[in-house]
C-alpha cells in the first residue's frame, strides 16, 4: 500500500490541528493509529524527518522527538543508511475482530419487583455518614498508613470491629484475632485455601446453602460435600457422617430456609469440631437484624478455638463499602494474612479508618436502628401479603434477616412459578437455585427465597401477588 | 466449684451496675463471661430466674430473657425437672493460650532513612482531592451501583481507565477489555489463575525482578522460571530456551534495575508470544514518572491480543487507595472475571466512582505533575550524592520512576553494607533479594536498589551518606 503524506493539502495521515495543544503528540498518535491499521505497511519507509517537518510545516526537531518515540515503543525501526520504516508488529491488535457488546438498552416500565437475596435497602445506604467519615479520616490517618497496611490490616479496625463482636455477636476475638479483608467472599477465599493448606480437604457444605460456595471451596482446592438442613439447622449427625474436617454454615439465619441453628445443634457442632479436630467456619451472615429477640452469639464466642467467624458490612451498610474481617484462631491466622499479602496486599486505608471511625462514633449503631425498623416493616408486609394471598404457614425464616422462604403448594413447580413470576415483571430464586448439584439429593418441597432488603412495601405488595397469580398458572 | 451467688452484698459473679444501661445485657455478659472462664463449670446448676430475680433485686422476666438467650447460645442446658444448667462446651476459648503480641515500642530519634522500594511520596498524597472525589461520589453514584457491582467493574471507571492508557500510556484497550481490580497483585493473582487454567503452566520471571512473584505464580498453580534482565531489559532469547508459555515483566522501568526494555526487544517478545501462542503479563510499573523525554508506551497498545496489562494508582496515588486495572485479550477475560467474582466480589464501588471523577476533572493528572517534580528533585540529589561519594557511574535505572540501583564497588559484599547502613539507620535493600533462588543463578555485580519514592531531599543526603560509610566498613 503506497501512502500519500500529503503536500499541503489535507495529510492521509497526519491531520495536525493546530488549537489542540501538541503537535509531536498529534503526529505520534495518528502514526501509531495508522501503524496498527495497517494503513502503513511493515518494512514501509517513513519520510525522513526533513521531509515530513517540511509536508507538515512544523519544525523538525518535534518530527525528530516522534520518530525517537515510535523507535523506543518498537513501532519503526531505523537502520543506518536505510532511513525509518514501520516494524514487523508481529499481529495487529484484535480490537477489530471483537464483537461488540454493547449492553442492551434498558426496558421500559413498570419498574420490576427484584426479590433478589441478600441485597440491602440501597436508598439507606448512609452516604453522607460516609462521606463524612472519609473527609475525617483523610485528616486524621496518620501518613505512614497510606502505605502499604500491615498484612492483618488497620490496627484500628481491628480494635473497633472486636469490641463489636464481642459486644453485638457475644464473640470474643481481640484485634490479635482478626484480619481485615476486602468482604465476605475474599475471607472466605482465604480461609479456605489456608485450611487446605493444612491438610483439611474436604469442607461440608449447607444443603440447601448460599449460591457458588461450592466453586469457591472448588478453586482453594477442597472437596465439598453437602450436608441437609432442617428447622433446626445444619443436620450435625450427618456432618459426621460426611467425613469433612470442616464445615461452612450459616447458623445466625440460615440462607436460604431462614432457621436459627438450634441451641443443642450448637454444643453438638463445637463437640464434632473436637473429636474430629475440626474447624467451624462460620458465615454470620444477616445477624444484625432480629426482630423478635436478641440475636443469637457468634459461634465464635462458644469456642474460639475451632471457628473462623467471617463478617462484612456489605448487608449492614453496602456492597459498595467492601470491608470484612476474618475472626480466626491463632494456628490459621499467619496463612490467612499470608495468602492476603500474596493474593492482594489489602483492604483500602482510608476506608478502613473511615469504617472504624463510623462505628466508634455510633453512626454505625444509629444506622443499623434505622434500617432495622425499614426492614421489620418490610417484613411485616411481606407476612400479611403472603398470609393473604396463600394462607397462613407458608413463609419460613422471618425471625431474623432480609430474606424468607415461601413455601409452594404442594405439587407446584418452583421453577414453572418463578418463570411465570418473572414474566409478571417479579424475579425471585427457586429454592432449587441453593441446592448443591449431586445425583442423590434429597427432594425438599417447592419454594422460593424473598429478600425482601432492597425492595419497598409497595413492591412487595406487588410482587407477593404476582407470584400468587404465577402460581395459579 | 462452687460458686456464691450474691446475698444482698457485692456478687461474685454479676455485678450490676444500674447507671450503665441494660441490666439484663449486664447478667448476660457476666454468666457468659463466667462460663467461658469456668467460673461456672459444665454441669453446674444455675439459681432458678426467680431466685436469681430476688437476689438481684430485679424483675423475674429480665432473668427469664438472659436464660433464653443464653439457652439459644447454647452456654446452658434446660431439663425438665432440672432447672437451668451450664453446658458442657467442649473447650473453652484460646484467648488465654495465646502468646501476647504487643508490638514493640518504637525507637526513638533520630528518624531512620528508609530506602524501600515501592512506596510513593506518601506526603503528597492528594487527600482534598480524594475526600472531595468521594463526596462527590456519593451525591451521583446511581443508587443501584451501590450494590454488589457489575462483575468487570464500574463501567464508568472502566472507560475512564482505558481512556487514559489510551492516551498516556499508548494503549488500544477500551471498557470492554478492562477488569477492575483492588491493586497489582489482585489483577496479578486473577490472570494467572486464568492462564493455569487454560492450561499455561510455566510462566518466565525476570530475574532479578520484583519480589515474590514466585510465590505468586505457585499459589495460582504455575511452574515460575527465571530469565535474566540486561541493559536492555528481559533477554528474549532467553525466555525462548526457557519452555515457557507466559512471561511476566516491568518493560516501562525494570524492577529492580531500573532498564526499559530496548526497541528490539519488545518487538522480539511480541514475536515470541506469537510464536509459541503465548501471553506477555505487562507490569505497568512507575511507567507514569519519565524524566527525560515522554514514557515509553504500553505493550498492550503494540499487541493487545497477547498482552495482559496490569496498573494501579499505589504508586500515582497511594498503597491505601486500592484501586488497578486488567487489560485483557477476550479470551482471558471471562476467566479474569470469573475469579475476581467468585474470590472478592469486586472492588468497593465508590472509591471507583471517586477515580473516575478524579481523572476524568483532570485532578490526577495535576498530582501526577506535581508529584513528577517531586521525584525529579529527589532523583537530581540521589544522583548529586551518589557522584559525590561514589563516583560517576554507579547509578543505573535513573531515566523513570522512583527507583534506582547502586553499583557497589568490586569485591564488597552487597548484605554485609546493607547490614552496616542498617546499624546507620539506613535501611536500603540488597540486589539480592530481588534474585530467583535457583542453584545455577548467574552472579551479578553488588549492588543496592534506592526506593526514593518516599524520602526526602535530605534523607536522601544522610541516606547516601550513610551507606558510603557502610561501604569503607
Amino acid at each position: 500500500m503506497t501512502v500519500t503524506w500529503g503536500q499541503g493539502g489535507p495529510d492521509l495521515l497526519v491531520a495536525l490541528d493546530r488549537e489542540a495543544g501538541s503537535l509531536g503528540s498529534q503526529i505520534q498518535d495518528q502514526l501509531r493509529q495508522a501503524i496498527r491499521d495497517q494503513r502503513l505497511s511493515p518494512g514501509e519507509r517513513l519520510p525522513s524527518t526533513r521531509r515530513l517537518a517540511e509536508l507538515l510545516g512544523i519544525a523538525r526537531g518535534t518530527v525528530v522527538e516522534v520518530y525517537e518515540q515510535l523507535l523506543a515503543e518498537g513501532y519503526v525501526e531505523s537502520a543506518v543508511g536505510s532511513g525509518t520504516r514501520v516494524a514487523v508488529i508481529p499481529s495487529p491488535g484484535a480490537m477489530a475482530q471483537r464483537a461488540s457488546r454493547v449492553p442492551s438498552a434498558p426496558t421500559s416500565s413498570p419498574r420490576p419487583v427484584d426479590f433478589e437475596y441478600g441485597i440491602p435497602d440501597l436508598r439507606s445506604v448512609p452516604l453522607t455518614d460516609w462521606s463524612w467519615a472519609i473527609s475525617k479520616a483523610t485528616q486524621t490517618l496518620p501518613t505512614a498508613q497510606l502505605g502499604d497496611e500491615d498484612a492483618a490490616g488497620s490496627r484500628h479496625l481491628r480494635d473497633v470491629i472486636t469490641a463489636y463482636h464481642r459486644r453485638v455477636r457475644a464473640g470474643c476475638a481481640t484485634a490479635e484475632d482478626a484480619v481485615v479483608v476486602s468482604g465476605f467472599r475474599q475471607g472466605l477465599t482465604f480461609a479456605l485455601a489456608t485450611l487446605a493448606r493444612h491438610g483439611i480437604r474436604r469442607i461440608a457444605l449447607e444443603d440447601p446453602g448460599p449460591r457458588e460456595h461450592d466453586l469457591i471451596a472448588q478453586r482453594a482446592g477442597m472437596e465439598p460435600v453437602p450436608v441437609p438442613v432442617d428447622d433446626q439447622g445444619l443436620n450435625v449427625d450427618r456432618l459426621r457422617e460426611s467425613g469433612a474436617r470442616a464445615v461452612l454454615l450459616t447458623p445466625a439465619h440460615q440462607c436460604p430456609t431462614g432457621v436459627a441453628l438450634g441451641p443443642s445443634r450448637r454444643r453438638d457442632l463445637i463437640a464434632w469440631a473436637d473429636q474430629v479436630d475440626g474447624v467451624i467456619v462460620e458465615d454470620d451472615y444477616d445477624a444484625e437484624f432480629r426482630y423478635d429477640r436478641q440475636p443469637v452469639g457468634s459461634l465464635q464466642g462458644l469456642n474460639s478455638a475451632r471457628v473462623i467467624a467471617l463478617g462484612s458490612v456489605s448487608k449492614t451498610l453496602a456492597p459498595a463499602i467492601r470491608l470484612g474481617w476474618v475472626l480466626a484462631p491463632p494456628q490459621f491466622l499467619h496463612g490467612i494474612v499470608k495468602e492476603k499479602h500474596l493474593s492482594s496486599r489489602g483492604a483500602p486505608g482510608l476506608d478502613q479508618e473511615a469504617l472504624a471511625l463510623l462505628m466508634e462514633t455510633g453512626r454505625f449503631d444509629r444506622h443499623l436502628r434505622r434500617v432495622r425498623e425499614i426492614y421489620r416493616a418490610r417484613r411485616d408486609v411481606l407476612a400479611d401479603e403472603v398470609a393473604h394471598a396463600f394462607g397462613p404457614g407458608r413463609l419460613q425464616g422471618l425471625a431474623a434477616g432480609c430474606h424468607a422462604m415461601l413455601l409452594l403448594p404442594t405439587g407446584s413447580s418452583e421453577r414453572a412459578v418463578a418463570q411465570a413470576a418473572a414474566s409478571r415483571g417479579v424475579r425471585v430464586n427457586p429454592l432449587g437455585h441453593y441446592r448443591f448439584q449431586t445425583e442423590d439429593a434429597e427432594p425438599l418441597p417447592p419454594a422460593l427465597v424473598l429478600g425482601f432488603g432492597n425492595v419497598t412495601e409497595q413492591e412487595i405488595r406487588r410482587g407477593i401477588r404476582g407470584i400468587a397469580e404465577a402460581t395459579r398458572g
